[in-house]
């Protein structure tokens, strides 16, 4: 079973191939540049230095979000296009699911943290037994303060990973009651081997995945323009 | 500061670019092809990605074992035509640090293990405070019981990565009085933002690298030819 993964839902963009459950080449970028310019140079590299195809691949996988609309809508673009051209299916995979699975390790309450801007991160929260992930909070967008306020019903210490890990960590930076810790800088930003890895666990778990047609993002919020509309006519 | 990381010296082949402690490209490969086939490919596409060239590399880094005696020797081959094509330091990096680097998590003694065939394990054991590294035992080839008998000093639950954890995994399952996790898996094994990382470290405590020619091999064991000739002629 080999799964290439596509992770374009933030700053960083990247393809991942799992053969089965194991990674076997990836390809990472955070350099600025638009996802539109580099991603299909990326997805090319990484099954290029495997020495494959995209026609090998059994199934893609992409972040569907939340995240940046732009990021979203490119990477899940792409992938639409990729299954349309090789008739495979797709597992659309929580972005803040792809992260928490690099970062399963039992001592700590794992919270991927992604900069929402607008003073709100897109966050979640699980437990790991065993390294497994057991989810506690649904993914959603919220402000620093909601997050504080729900983090206070669960005891551990806190493992912030994704791009907004800092963020988190200099909020909580003033908040005794809360113990964190940020993933190591190298694997802390998202990566696409967490989107194909959290692809093979649906597999595993009978998940055939779906038609790349039926695939939509998942934006968790109204989009700038949408909330101005919004605020206008009511 | 543009650090290129190298490694090579185990199963994993990969590069990374780290631009003022920030990764911003990697490309990483784990299909069993030689890593002389593979890796100026692998070099090539991780800077290609990020639109640079090597004359824009500042350092090179590579990880020079323990490890594969073959698989270090390619990489520090590799390495040392880089700079004396571009006149630029290399730093070179145990390969254990490398990896450590990128599991420095507070709640866990961080060892790194590489599978080094004939019943041993390179190895190594770190503490951290506030994502620090602090050495507790020097890297070393060490039979499992050997390793077993070192980590009886130390209190705390292991975190095992590396290639081979699994291995050091199976043997401690049976040893009760051992508490240890292994390193979620697709982070697992040895990578090239580990080694630049681990570059930039020592960068950041004002060590400016060293000439390529100075730079030598880590294999901290004879090679299976001179054991066998060490036996034969004692």
């Amino acid at each position: 079973m080999l799964i290439l993964g596509i992770e374009s839902s933030a700053v960083s963009a990247g393809a991942a191939l799992l053969k089965d459950g194991k990674l076997i080449s990836e390809s990472y970028l955070n350099v600025g540049l638009t996802h539109s310019e580099t991603l299909l140079e990326v997805i090319d590299t990484c099954l290029k230095n495997a020495g494959l195809t995209v026609n090998d691949v059994d199934a893609f996988a992409v972040s569907r979000g939340p995240g940046s609309f732009t990021g979203i809508r490119i990477g899940v673009a792409a992938v639409k296009g990729l299954c349309f051209g090789t008739d495979k299916p797709v597992y659309g995979v929580s972005t803040l699911e792809a992260m928490a699975w690099g970062a399963a390790l039992d001592a700590y309450l794992v919270c991927p943290v992604m900069d929402a801007r607008c003073m709100q991160v897109y966050s979640a929260l699980f437990s790991c037994e065993n390294g497994k992930l057991n989810r506690l909070l649904p993914d959603a967008p919220r402000k620093l303060d909601e997050l504080y306020a729900e983090l206070k019903g669960f005891s551990g210490t806190l493992l912030f990973i994704g791009d907004g890990a800092d963020l988190a960590a200099k909020y909580f930076s003033d908040k005794p009651d809360v113990k964190y810790r940020v993933f190591p800088e190298i694997f802390k930003f998202q990566r696409a081997c967490g989107v194909a890895f959290a692809a093979n666990i649906s597999y595993n778990n009978g998940d055939k995945g779906e038609n790349a047609s039926a695939l939509t993002p998942s934006y968790l919020r109204l989009s700038q323009a949408e909330r101005e509309k919004q605020r206008r006519t009511t």
